[in-house]
């Protein structure tokens, strides 16, 4: 098994971030956790093994240009964010002595935040790890031992791939749930909606999900999200005019096929 | 209080006329309950104070038409199916002396058929009653006195509005939940799926519902269903092309304000 690193720096300590701590700070042989949560903190990552960029995802995308000047020759930098294509293709760009692999826990919590933060927010979760044709065999199977460490199962997996997928089981699930809710609430108002039984109720429960964070999510995935919008709106054009057709039994015997696959 | 009826007949056996006839039976003083189940048995309708249609909404039609020859001139006949105006348009065209009042019980349960059925289910669940102009207010206050004597809440609408406000509410969540399913289920295959977080799960619930029963419901609401649609593809497409716009945060801060209403 790959050593685990000794020196962790986490920039970003939300929600990820801190559970990250928290989850390090449990092991028997915990490593040194470095916590950074400002531009003039980042000269703190010199000299880590590891530094987790745990923040928004542009917020990544900017520490992850400034990041270099500070760093040793030693150190890898991973990040957490949801999309994976973007970064990975920046943190390409860097100098060559800049070692990167995008990670992504498949972890969250209903409420977001620190305070938020748990040791066991990633036991059981995957944790999608998306190394290219410049990473390090080493350095892939360290970041493994670690995630491994704190209790996520780690799933290697190609970076546009991972970003396709995301698109159709996250985000395009996200947006959908957000256009019904809206709709449902404008056309019916709050009278119509005491009509609702208890299935708009439980499908609704990510139209909650704050606004800022989501815009900056579908801005990561653009392409991704429209071509899974495309698809969704082609399927509700064709229930719409299935009129003396099979095409809304098809659907639904395809949705009922793919809910029992998921449980 | 209105009186309650002394003789109800039960059109239709499954997971709604079996609750009924169970919520009656517990009745202090309950009514004699006939159950009907085949054409050949409509005969046993006659002499009854209330005929409840509960079958399925084309069947309800087609008994509509079959039923007034075997009905003696004090019956009131109404139904349970969930949308209204076609039943309601259909009963207006019969004789006379068959009068009809509109209802749907919001409520349901996961399972569907007999099996299912229990005294209470109608506990503490809105029951729609949609007259019209040809409604007599006395047989308004004696469904409304029977629907309160089973533990529900009665809810008097239009009969065009509930089925608008129910093609938003009810059905609507239930085709975009299934399309949303397919299309993410296609995409992503299988192992695809496995990336997905307890979003795209809690979500999906609807997407297990049985698709023959759903072609019937939507056939049964087709202009109100298109209408809610229209809506949310719209909606949909505003998310695609929100580049520089703030069209997507709009969405999500309406649908987190509606959310919080709905609970």
């Amino acid at each position: 098994m790959a050593e685990l690193p000794r020196t962790v720096a986490i920039v970003g300590h939300g929600l990820i971030g801190g559970s990250i701590a928290l989850a390090l700070d449990a092991l028997a042989s915990p490593p040194m956790v470095i916590t950074v949560d400002q531009d003039e903190d980042l000269g703190k990552t010199a000299g880590a093994d590891l530094v987790v960029l745990a923040a928004p995802i542009s917020e990544n995308l900017r520490i992850l240009s400034l990041i270099p000047g500070h760093l040793s020759a030693g150190t890898l930098i991973t990040d957490t964010g949801s999309a994976k294509a973007g970064i990975v293709a920046a943190a390409a760009q860097l100098p060559p002595h800049v070692r990167f692999i995008g990670g992504h826990p498949m972890a969250g919590a209903a409420a977001a935040g620190r305070l938020a933060a748990r040791p066991d927010l990633f036991a059981g979760r995957r944790w999608i790890l998306t190394p290219d044709s410049q990473s390090r065999q080493a350095d892939l199977a360290g970041l493994c031992a670690l995630v491994e460490a704190i209790g996520a199962v780690p799933h290697v997996m190609d970076a546009a791939e991972h970003d396709r997928l995301i698109a159709f089981v996250s985000h395009l699930p996200q947006l959908t749930i957000s256009a019904l809710m809206h709709v449902a609430g404008e056309a019916a108002g709050e009278s119509g909606l005491q009509l609702a039984g208890s299935g708009l109720h439980d499908s609704t429960r990510l139209a909650a999900s704050p606004a800022p964070l989501w815009r900056e999510i579908v801005g990561s995935n653009r392409t991704n999200i429209d071509a899974a919008l495309d698809e969704l709106i082609a399927a509700l054009q064709r229930m719409r005019n299935d009129e003396g057709t099979d095409r809304l039994e098809s659907i639904f015997t395809s949705a009922a096929r793919w809910k029992e696959r998921l449980g």
